[in-house]
């Protein structure tokens, strides 16, 4: 039987308020098997950079990671969320070590150019190192991996952390059996994002497409749920998309369940 | 025999130039034995705290490091340029594991409190993890530190890099036939700061004194000079201070030896 592994990616509004980290830091301690977290911290970045006084780049409406940006998302990702989150897992006796994609070379991406658009130092990830991530894991350390990667070739990259959760997951399904957790500042996936009560419990692909079509599900949940099912697809036995109490506090889990 | 293992601490200005890390990168690619980093950054930390609007704090003539500068500190030293290092030592094919204190709980410090100045979140070195920095180590890998560590109750302190380094050599210097090298932007020791031809190639501790009674040794020199001695008194085989040129380009290292 393979040992249990929980991927746990946590949306950066949560770690916004160091209470949501003692939470979640309790609720690994008392996980069995392996856990490895990954976090964003876009909105922090953003935050740090307007008063750094560094402009947005847009693109045909799109946001150009350009050379001060990837600085500021180093800083706030890899520094300021990664350090804060190990600090406060060691408090609650959970042996963790905060990783970048560059660490171990865990993480290879190539930066991302489509077509005529130059998105700047975005990474979409080319191969996870499965066997720096297992060795990290076999010491029975928790792994807190951040939204930076890089090409082997010097340079860091910017990564979506939705895509380093499920990528990580993927490569890691042979060899663990995996539960992958979104875990953000709502319940789940909901049909009125306003209304708690219209938390959608499970939800398969082909209720997601409909849902898509009737454009009950749109902007960044699309491709969170795109990750979710691919995940499950590539050989994750269980995903959800829920939030930090659903997680933490229920005796048991709630939010969405994705299903094949 | 004890395995060989070079502990080098490179100075913040030092790293504000991609090249300098190149060029420690190679270095350490054709090292005998392990190798461990621990690097600084307060100047980029003071330029990103004035950006940020944050004026610097002191108390009789001493900086204090408050929780604004705490966390600038964390962006910049465990984020912009431990990741930096990370990548580019990685570019040259050295397996690198960029850490703070609080990863694995490797260095708990406490925070400082002297007399009536409370001097912040700054910290003083408690316990060096030697297990967990030498399960690191036998990885095969090259540990980076930057030059944060932790209380192990959810508290991240600043802590002095030449400090760290010294605490972590003569931590390991029971396992381990230790060189500990503090690589900066001068040449060494000299007598005269601006003139290279009056580098002191090698220095006693009598000597030391007397270099400080004259104040031909002063101020950042002085703990950093403690620091090399309390070092060689307490294991360490080999001490030097140098410079990046002296270090990695010179056939024969140069520099300031120092001996008891």
């Amino acid at each position: 039987m393979k040992e249990k592994l929980t991927i746990i990616k946590v949306g950066g509004k949560l770690l916004e308020d160091d209470e949501h980290i003692e939470k979640l830091a309790e609720y690994v301690a008392r996980l069995d098997g392996s856990t490895l977290v990954v976090h964003g911290g876009g909105a922090k970045a953003s935050e740090i950079s307007q008063r750094l006084g560094f402009e947005p780049k847009m693109v045909d409406g799109r946001r150009i990671t350009d050379a001060a940006a990837l600085n500021v998302a180093t800083m706030v990702y890899a520094g300021l969320y990664n350090k804060k989150i190990v600090g406060i897992f060691q408090k609650h006796n959970v042996r963790t070590l905060g990783m970048s994609g560059a660490d171990l070379n865990s993480i290879r991406a190539r930066r991302r150019t489509v077509k005529s658009i130059d998105y700047g130092y975005v990474g979409d990830i080319e191969a996870v190192n499965k066997r720096a991530v297992k060795m990290i894991l076999k010491l029975g350390v928790t792994p807190v991996f951040c939204a930076i990667t890089h090409d082997n070739e010097g340079q860091l990259l910017n990564t979506n952390a939705d895509t380093i959760s499920t990528q990580l997951a993927t490569a890691l399904a042979e060899d663990y059996d995996i539960r992958l957790l979104f875990c953000m500042d709502k319940a789940g996936v909901m049909l009125d994002p306003d209304d708690d009560q219209t938390l959608i419990h499970a939800m398969n692909y082909a209720e997601y497409k409909r849902l898509k079509m009737d454009e009950v599900i749109t902007l960044g949940m699309i491709p969170k749920l795109d990750n979710a099912f691919y995940a499950l697809i590539n050989g994750v036995s269980e995903v959800w998309i829920t939030g930090l109490t659903e997680l933490t506090e229920a005796r048991e889990m709630t939010g969405t369940r994705i299903f094949e």
